[in-house]
């Protein structure tokens, strides 16, 4: 057997006693409580299309690393949006990614494919430019059987629930017919994740149609401020009866404001006019998160704030390929200061819950593990896009340990869009939080015992209880 | 014998050389150059109080952790501003530390607390919940014993010179108590640094009352700038003869500035008529490091300058408990432009020492080494709060090294309050600097020899001589 | 043999595959394609001073360390700005080093200086006050030697092209004589790299003179914006008929900014008249960078960003010393907005090459990794000044790897003027790389064969190809 077992250790007794413990957690079941799956893969179930549409089109990880080095989007298959010609042969896309390997060495990206490639599909051939098709074909036979459908995988994956990620402009359709099939529901397998930002974003080019699609989705009059915040109420309530437990909120920085009524709505009606400054959206978004953490308090969605991400930094790749597609860069993000209003407001009261990320780990010991560590409503999240790797989420459990312990953090969730990547992801983050409680083992800080119950709760614990996944109420 | 022998290394033959290197400097007196022990407690030398009021009702690091997970400070029993109920009964708060212990795992605390329960009190069951009782119960008869009282505990830790910290306000009665008992004085084993923040700080609500005290005290008139400056002059002078060698600055930043003496009798006055703005007092701060450095260079002391911390960031529990109870939060904090004044004006005089601190360590490697291995007056402080723990340290010493070698470090200051934690805190430092002094060896970086000079520098002679305890004057 | 053979690995077998890997990289050819070191050197070939003008003298890493300790450079012969008396003999000034070569434990200039000492000069005594004398007198009789001058060195050292840094308003009149002599001009041993700072920067004292002294050199007039441009073009083209192929910029940061040619012709006017605000030459910095690039788009000139150091922070040292004496500091250092604009115009075009460097690692994994993961114009210099040490190496590669693999990154570039140190830092380079491709293969994430061909690449292929020294146009 072939198969590598990586255990992000270097010493053999410290690789031992990582591998021990993550024995002891590498089947539990898998908590998905936020990504980016499509729900209509799981409530069609079609077979996948070939190998490269299922695992080099859609990941953006794997399409700018290509980009970076000269390989245009269009080569690998990305749509334009101008509809313009790119490339449809998956074998051909297949066989670039083949030719430019050596550009992954050491990235995430080719520990998940190469994972994948092993333990999901069974192919153990190393990929190099001369075995492009070999293992090409070895995926594409594959993908014809039935086990590999979506909802086959999905329980081979061993995965207890997965939330998938919607605006309230979304009908839930697909989520209605999940339910419909046993798989939705309170309680079920695919839940959904509120996530208003288009509702949110004043200075959105389409935010004029979304407020509008709001307000008939839900039977509200959008065109006023009360209107408006009834609107997200009722399609919260929605949510919920469909068995979201979570709301999330992607934001350009971690700001949050404290505004009365009326400002509030000044603001959303001067974004109304069309007269809403880019400060006015900053404002609004940071207003809106009080705004979500006291329909919090009422309704028990725990929120998740995303900060930090400059989208659509690379204009060019935007124009041509539209969002979503890698253009997106990190940047210096303060917590501090930030989220005090909303920490002021409502941070003491141990019913809201407030799940924070980061792009920018030079944060870790300054901001966000003291933070956790003095405030009972707020919860680190895992490391997040960009810090989505062994050795960041070793720095992560390095840096924030100290002051916000385990129990302050979120543990492990995936954020992916890619289902097949999902069990691999899971299993890098046991093995990558083994390793560190294998560290503390070792090293004479930590018995094996707590060690391992520790795992148990970062790995799944933690994050069916945080995001409120165990059916318990506020 | 169970008690552990953490080396904070991985690797059995580095191990075998932090152990070499650490049992070569684990027996030299301890410096405690810098920290917040109440003088009262060594001035009258009664018995401590039980575990918990000792152990855990003062310690903000355990409360704070305890209340991020929800427990309110006053089931700890930390008293209100207000005067309301809270836990009395020191076994009922045990208990509480003991069902929570896992929210300790991988932290300072835990391994603060349990080596001392180990070493300081011969205690080796491992604190769980059955075991609360028991623990809980040998400490208290520990505490009951003679040998468990303030001096002793202060030879038996082999404390050779212990620093408490006061404002120019306090009139040193306990200091004076504690040298006519032959145990302070100049070159006496308790001293106090002086520490000016409360007559500094003009956006304090009782900066009058204090600048009044300042006044009544030095017999200066204080409602003019002249008079301020005379009256610090003059209780610099009284703690310099109470054995003082070192003043201390907490300031928000690391901002200093550079006034004519007419700029600053303007904010000042400003001040005094209740009209300073909150850049006044920040401009004001300033301003007096650079007043401070100059009376260093007349009267010899060394300044410290702790910069970064937002007090009172958790507004709530600073309205329930006051300050110092785990409510503040560091900030990002910068050096290289902020100390520009005052090394630009005194920063080549080798007779001046300015230590500096960081919550921040994301300026190790980029301000604060290069800025130490740059001008002779400038020191790295040991990692402060929230970076006093083992992993932190290890980073500082691997990011600053570099830049600053060892010698613009000044070497270890446990800066607590926690007097049992005191051998530990040292013990702990003196394990990981060797780790990383081992690190170097077994890299053949560095020669065993040159090592453990080094580490008997940074343990003992260094903090010694750089804070002026040995004796020296400027 | 008691030559060092450090692998900066600690767990045997890492050390083991370290070594094994460094041996397939160690002999390969040095490729320096940014330093600076004087081209008098190798044009005239001369033999060295004494040791200490060779190696102690002229690098500021030594004299500011022991300036940080109260020595100051007066006493380490390095000249004054008012020609005022300094320390001349050699003897005297070795002694200083070795009496304080206890502050040089665990940093980068004693792994440079002892195994320049061992593998250049073959002097294997350990540097001590006590030896003092033995090791200068070992190094000096070998100076006298042939095999020790310049250009003999330069072959033993396996040099396979030093780029050295000019000015555009130098006349390269060393470069012609080196090409005379079979050494210079395109595709020679010895190339200049075109760094225009001293005539872009319009607030440098001198900028006048040098703008004027530019016009004469290409013959144009200066005193207009459009013969400004011309002139730059003009010596860009002398450069690359010297065998030029990148230019470099160091600027306070990293801003970079599109104006039209009226915008840019005004500041450039007004700082004809002396009347440039510092926001104006600020602007005018990140204007040109623009300018550069498309200058590059057209000759293929490779831009290499330097950004981020406050040049001149220890004022005192300046007045006394000058420039480039120790008394540099870096700065927190913003890419993802300050390139943007660069990015935005060129950063997709392939032709375009820019390495940017950084004395920020807290951007690594927040900001470069993901710039250079994401456009394909970019890469990313290696560790520069006060990160240019192993342990920064490796923690370079752990935080960039993640988003920018190896690919995007531009190999090793020494920036170095002690020309006898070359060999030791690329070798200290090689070996850290080594010791992270090492950690990478024990811990099952690389196969050895793709860590050796990596490591080749980062060492010799890489740099060659990047910064067009391998005759390859754009």
């Amino acid at each position: 057997m072939t198969v590598s077992d990586p255990t992000f250790a270097i010493d053999p007794r410290h690789a031992q006693v990582a591998r021990e413990l993550y024995a002891t957690a590498r089947d539990l079941p898998l908590i998905c409580p936020h990504g980016h799956v499509d729900p209509r893969l799981l409530a069609d179930d079609e077979p996948f299309p070939d190998p490269a549409r299922l695992l080099i089109v859609p990941d953006h990880y794997v399409t700018r690393m290509l980009l970076s080095q000269g390989i245009p989007p269009d080569r690998l298959g990305v749509p334009r949006r101008d509809g313009g010609p790119v490339e449809t042969d998956g074998r051909v896309i297949w066989r670039l990614l083949a030719e430019n390997w050596h550009l992954f060495r050491g990235t995430p990206s080719r520990l998940w494919l190469e994972r994948t490639f092993e333990t999901v599909f069974g192919v153990e051939t190393r990929l190099r430019p001369e075995t492009a098709d070999e293992v090409y074909d070895a995926i594409a036979a594959r993908l014809e059987e039935p086990g590999f459908r979506p909802r086959a995988l999905f329980e081979r994956f061993g995965i207890e629930v997965l939330a998938t990620t919607e605006s309230p402009t979304d009908d839930l359709g697909q989520h209605a017919k999940l339910a419909a099939d046993g798989w939705g529901g309170p309680g079920g397998r695919v839940i959904s994740t509120f996530r208003p930002d288009n509702v949110v974003d004043l200075d959105r080019e389409d935010w004029s149609e979304n407020i509008a699609r709001l307000g008939e989705l839900a039977g509200e009059d959008t065109l006023t401020y009360a209107g408006y915040l009834n609107a997200l109420r009722q399609r919260r309530d929605a949510f919920i009866e469909a068995g979201t437990t979570c709301s999330d909120h992607g934001h350009p920085t971690a700001r949050t404001e404290v505004l009365s009524e009326s400002e509030a709505a000044a603001i959303y009606e001067r974004g109304l006019r069309g007269e809403a400054t880019p400060a006015d959206a900053e404002t609004f978004r940071g207003h809106m998160l009080l705004e979500f953490a006291r329909m919090s308090l009422d309704d028990g969605l725990v929120m998740q704030i995303h900060p930090g991400a400059v989208r659509d930094h690379n204009r060019r790749l935007y124009a041509a390929h539209g969002k979503d597609v890698g253009g997106d860069i990190p940047q210096a993000t303060g917590y501090v200061h930030a989220l005090r209003p909303l920490l002021d407001t409502y941070g003491m009261d141990p019913r809201l819950r407030v799940v924070v990320y980061t792009l920018d780990e030079y944060t870790f010991s300054r901001e966000l593990a003291p933070l956790a560590g003095g405030y009972p409503a707020l919860f680190l999240g895992a490391p997040w896009w960009f810090l989505d790797t062994p050795d960041a989420m070793r720095r992560f459990r390095e840096a924030v340990t100290d002051s916000a312990g385990f129990y302050n953090t979120a543990g492990f969730v995936d954020d992916t869009r890619a289902f097949c990547s999902i069990p691999v992801r899971h299993d890098i983050s046991r093995r990558s939080d083994a390793a560190y409680l294998a560290s503390l083992v070792v090293q004479d800080r930590l018995p094996l015992d707590e060690a391992a119950e520790t795992l148990a709760d970062l790995s799944y614990h933690l994050p069916k209880r945080i995001f409120r996944l165990d059916g318990k109420a506020a």
